[in-house]
């Protein structure tokens, strides 16, 4: 039900999904009616892989969470949720209000045990081919600590989805000397450098999209990780904006235009931030996938690709393998 | 002497910016004899507005601040500054180590009293024009006043640089919602909102290029702020790195972007971030531009611009008048 554009967009999605992986099942969470509605035939179609299940409230963008939390218990997000904590679905995925799903999927799921706090990473395209970044917005003043569970769980995550042995793994600083940063960020270097990581040392910002170093994973503070994915955003529109409008002034920038159309579409799709929705929610025992709220279909499909792809490598299993070996070296 | 060219790009630089203002005067500090070789003539062709003040010493990129400040004593930087504190010079411009500029500029300049911290600010490109942001990574671990300073400093530099009577203040947070982000933006957002400033509330990261509101002045601890800046750079530089690429494809493509060309260089121009280069220190009893130590001459020529138009708004006396003001309105 979430997001801007709600069954209008999640529903195309997922039959596209469905259509393009024959193993996946899908249970649409929200009111019947509606979702009835703009399913049509299609239920009956897919009826061995589609199912409804019903939920009488919505969350809406502007909710807080701690209100949803209490009074919308039986909204369309928690119910999804409980499902994932039943084991009746192996993960939920939402384009809504994201401090409400994150404040229901910690409450009803829980953490894994030795985690401190959930973090939110996503996949951003970087002249290497792509990266991944966390925290993207969970948390606001992580200690050294929650900084190097990041870690943990970030390298197991790309390790498993990736086929990379040893993602390397950088530390979101604001210089790659020593004596840069603050206190936290030089106490999570010290704990990332001891730790069976492949830590390759602090990266700058541009090392999101185009450092001089290829790195898998990349571990900020949210508030940090946040602007930066947000800064992102803004770089890319703006260019494209400007871009647009320079290919707009006249006629015959018009039809430079049309003999530049097909280079211009082929860089657009490689840089499409479609192609990158679906941010992870990590350390809770459970999957759970945060589409951007403004996601289009094919959008919301790459968010429910995310999230087939962690069941299918059994993330929440391995994280909590991976934490529970560590607990048990520092005995 | 600084940055990653030296005076191969200061020097001609520094002679295209007294032919574009005749009323600009220039104090080339640094090894005599290495300057004079590069001037050749030109020392006596411009004799009266460019004159040479020899520094035995040189910062490099990779010293440590404390011992530049402890050792260097003669360095072109050291020397450069003292001319500004003695009013021997109007203001200090450097593409050399940041870190080293800024401890000899605080320790030599002092504060303006009043002002606990120094900032960095710099101009970015935005869909509305443009817009600045401070702090860029002078200071980690701000609390809520020294934000607060910053929006005093920025707000009064923009007035008198863009001639705008109310610039409109944003603080960068991770959501727009007044319970989103850390305790010190929230504290700071109520010093902010109580203030004779013109504070529009919080803004995203997109805001720095492509936010939903215009907006003058974007106010952040300096690690969020040089995380964003970088991260800018980086967008950009793959976004640039990509689209070349598509257009050296394959015979056709290259074709395209010949025809292309004049609307990808009138692009190019526009976001052009040597037009952007030059970051001032605020807060300090003297003016110090620092240009980014990859500058050419055309982004070093911007930098110079920007010392020029501070020295001729005379910010430092109007950002210490302000803040003159603030305490006496407060006792």
């Amino acid at each position: 039900m979430g997001g801007d554009f709600g069954p209008e967009v999640t529903i195309p999605a997922s039959l596209r999904c469905l259509g393009n992986n024959p193993n996946l099942k899908l249970i649409l969470v929200g009111d019947e009616t509606v979702l009835r509605e703009h399913l049509g035939q299609e239920l009956e179609i897919h009826q061995d892989r589609l199912s409804i299940q019903h939920a009488s409230e919505r969350v809406e963008m502007h909710d807080s969470p701690s209100r949803v939390l209490r009074n919308k218990k039986d909204s369309s997000m928690r119910v999804a949720i409980n499902l994932v904590r039943d084991g009746v679905a192996d993960a939920c995925v939402s384009a809504g209000n994201t401090g409400a799903l994150m404040a229901i999927a910690r409450f009803v799921l829980k953490m894994i045990p030795g985690l401190d706090r959930p973090a939110i990473i996503s996949t951003v395209p970087s002249i290497y081919g792509h990266t991944h970044v966390l925290d993207l917005g969970a948390n606001v003043d992580c200690s050294a600590d929650h900084l190097f569970q990041f870690g943990v769980m970030g390298a197991e995550l790309v390790k498993v989805i990736e086929n990379i042995e040893n993602p390397k793994v950088g530390l979101l600083n604001i210089g790659e000397e020593e004596v840069k940063g603050n206190e936290q960020v030089k106490a999570a270097a010290k704990l990332l450098a001891d730790s069976y990581l492949n830590y390759i040392g602090y990266v700058e910002g541009d090392s999101l999209n185009a450092g001089n170093v290829e790195v898998d994973v990349i571990i900020a503070d949210g508030f940090v990780g946040n602007v930066a994915l947000k800064t992102m955003e803004g770089t890319a529109k703006m260019i494209g904006t400007t871009l647009k409008q320079k290919f707009e002034t006249n006629l015959l920038t018009r039809l430079a235009g049309l003999a530049a159309y097909p280079i211009l579409k082929a860089f657009k799709a490689h840089i499409d931030p479609r192609l990158y929705n679906g941010a992870s929610f990590l350390g809770l025992r459970g999957i759970v996938v945060k589409s951007h709220g403004g996601a289009d279909q094919l959008a919301f499909e790459t968010a429910i690709h995310v999230a087939e792809v962690e069941v299918e490598k059994d993330v929440t299993r391995r994280i909590s393998e991976r934490v529970e070996s560590i607990l048990a070296s520092r005995k």
